[in-house]
């Protein structure tokens, strides 16, 4: 039986939840996988707060140095966040001799490189399984599970906040306003809900999936980002009428030499297999060469969800499987190539657009002709019923076109007299 | 670089994958993983088809000694299935010191507490990810991802032909027999249909996956199969009317000591996760007790999804960390606590129930005075429109009910004048 010595630092809702699996569950995990964890220190700058879990003697200190000191610690669990001091606390735990895991999808979306880099100076693992889509294990189904294929395309709902926001607009007609209210009610939102719903923490979480999958790595700014704040119930309702759900997507696909990496709102076929992922559940489709395509789906946030995802990793760890990943692995070292990341103006996809026009002749044919003059087809194209006063809707969905003419076309067409607001663009994936 | 020397047993579709994937991605493979690929020897008693892959030198040999007597060969991937000559090739692996990797959920199912057993004596290790849900990584799923929780209840469609059929038959209206068809036609279903469509191969994964999330061992007679040639398109309709779809389902729960362990056509509500996985599609749904709803999707059979999940375990052999699985996780062991399988009477579910009576006053309160007199209480009622001449249809949807209760019930409404004929049922489950 392999003991294994786990540190944490971080003492928020995701540790105590750790906490809570190893004080209560050890016996029945080292039953399972031949691993006994032992919870042998934790700290957190906030040692007063009841987290409902009691630990052992030695308890909750507030100095880091308490866990990344202790000789007997195998293994540290970062649950800081953010990105300054969770990359100190994860480099001096590695210079300590000390295996890594961490929930920290934006250390390692901004750091990424680096850290791995010193992991493998030292000879030591980084484990991130909670740092993307909580409880499902996507971080293992792609290092693992598809190893024998190339992926090529990734398509995440990866923000457990957006997602229960715009199911709440869809699905009960509500304002984006009183959607992320309710999402705050419920815990799923912060009060400051900026790294959620507009896209940021969508783009970390691809940055990881990215390196993993593509072995490359991603500058981080070099990803497109867009949230949900400006998505309006009109063109949830219009999406409905045409078959489509709206969704937060973290997008990556191998194009040529060049990644396509973009977070923004989406229009999904209803049929689509993430189309039905509603709420604040999490999951990732993923197209492969040989392996087709597949989705993994479950809770991304949450207590035990979080800490089952840190437990999985920390039983690797104990069994000598993070260290073995973490030397054979490709993406899990530093020196990975530089993504070249295709500009958003350069990728081509299909799109919906919002007119607001006068409801005069000859309308439709100005906006088709200008969209045609760009080499932008139009697939469908309706004029809404849906009147008011001052301007009239008119929707069309493009065939396949490129991102950089249909912006060209819409400065044209939003400049003609007869269009009365900025036209709304939704892209659409299939 | 570690270098892994394979040797096939069996050349059909899969085999075939596999050995084009190692012929061309070993390259690609070696450099994300660390594991160098190596086709090392190959056998199947047809060594004349033509499978589309040029072997090296060496070739295609018509005798297993060719593979299992190579003093070169790592590892043995079995891929003849069926039960008999499969075992002995597996033990004849792991006798000559060889880790084995197998698609054989039969040989699983019915052996696999001796083999595992033979494994450890061996110490050698088993892998098995190709087994269940083809190229979905279900395996790895619940042994590592989902290592820190107990799973309480796993959904499984398992089976792409039967859900292929049922497919059609929702979608399209098709009758059994044409549904079936047309999957033959696409190559989804053996000319000889039994084991898919009777429920077998879903049971024999049930089998698996069972041992692995609950760490028992089950005797494969106990587990209750049914399979989907007694689906009416009558009650699909019915079924669809309510907001059911049908799925042919692998189900385990625990319930106290025991396992609830079976297969059968189900209705599943149509906004839950699996509802949605359609045609030739597999998915894995579970619940645990921290990790809380999970699933995963993706195609269950065929040449490249197969082949791709077979590799992901010569990886994992070439790593290392096959052996390490197999020495430290109590499922992968022999030994395992048999599992006491809940009698079908004794399950509770809630039921679909279509009885066909004359159009008679008096008729609805006989019927719900036999099941109210057994315990059973009604969810819903409703005499459907249709109607015949001999007969009219009543549908019923129960709440929670013993299967037993329900079974007695049914017997005595079916000895009614007024029950014209035997009376259907189909199990709900949410």
């Amino acid at each position: 039986m392999k003991k294994l010595n786990i540190g944490l630092v971080g003492f928020g809702t995701v540790g105590a939840g750790v906490a809570r699996i190893i004080l209560e569950d050890a016996d029945s995990i080292a039953a399972r996988s031949g691993v006994r964890l032992n919870l042998k220190a934790v700290c957190d700058i906030d040692t007063t707060t009841d987290r409902g879990v009691a630990l052992p003697s030695g308890g909750l200190s507030d100095r880091v140095e308490a866990v990344l000191d202790d000789p007997e610690v195998d293994v540290v669990v970062e649950l800081v966040g953010g990105t300054t001091f969770a990359k100190k606390v994860i480099t001096k735990a590695l210079d300590r001799g000390k295996q890594v895991v961490t929930a920290n999808k934006a250390v390692l979306a901004r750091h990424g490189g680096e850290l791995f880099e010193h992991a493998a100076k030292c000879e030591r693992s980084i484990s991130f399984e909670a740092s993307v889509c909580g409880v499902v294990p996507i971080i293992r189904a792609i290092r693992d599970g598809y190893v024998g294929t190339e992926i090529t395309q990734i398509m995440g709902i990866v923000n457990g906040t957006c997602n229960y926001v715009l199911t709440r607009m869809t699905e009960d007609g509500a304002s984006y306003e009183q959607a992320l209210k309710s999402a705050q009610d419920r815990g799923y939102a912060e009060s400051d809900p900026s790294l959620d719903v507009d896209g940021g923490d969508s783009a970390h979480k691809l940055a990881v999936l990215a390196r993993l999958a593509f072995a490359e790595d991603v500058e981080f700014e070099h990803i497109h980002v867009e949230g949900i704040r400006d998505i309006g119930p009109i063109d949830i309702q219009f999406g409905a009428e045409m078959g489509y759900v709206p969704k937060l997507l973290a997008i990556g696909k191998r194009v040529g030499g060049e990644l396509d990496l973009r977070v923004h709102p989406v229009f999904l076929p209803r049929q689509h297999p993430l189309a039905a992922v509603g709420g604040a559940f999490n999951a990732v489709w993923l197209r492969g060469e040989a392996s087709g395509d597949t989705m993994h789906y479950g809770r991304g946030a949450g207590q035990m969800p979080g800490a089952t995802a840190v437990v999985s990793d920390l039983v690797d760890v104990g069994l000598g499987r993070a260290a073995i990943n973490a030397g054979a692995f490709a993406a899990l070292r530093g020196g990975l190539p530089k993504a070249a990341v295709r500009n958003i103006a350069d990728i081509e996809t299909h799109y919906y657009l919002h007119f607001r026009v006068l409801d005069r002749p000859g309308v439709l044919s100005a906006i088709s002709g200008v969209l045609g003059s760009k080499g932008i087809s139009i697939a469908s194209a309706r004029q809404q019923e849906q009147s008011s006063e001052r301007d009239v809707p008119i929707v069309m969905v493009t065939h396949l076109g490129r991102e950089g003419d249909v912006t060209a076309a819409l400065k044209e067409i939003d400049a003609l007299e007869v269009v009365k607001q900025k036209t709304r663009l939704i892209r659409i994936e299939r």
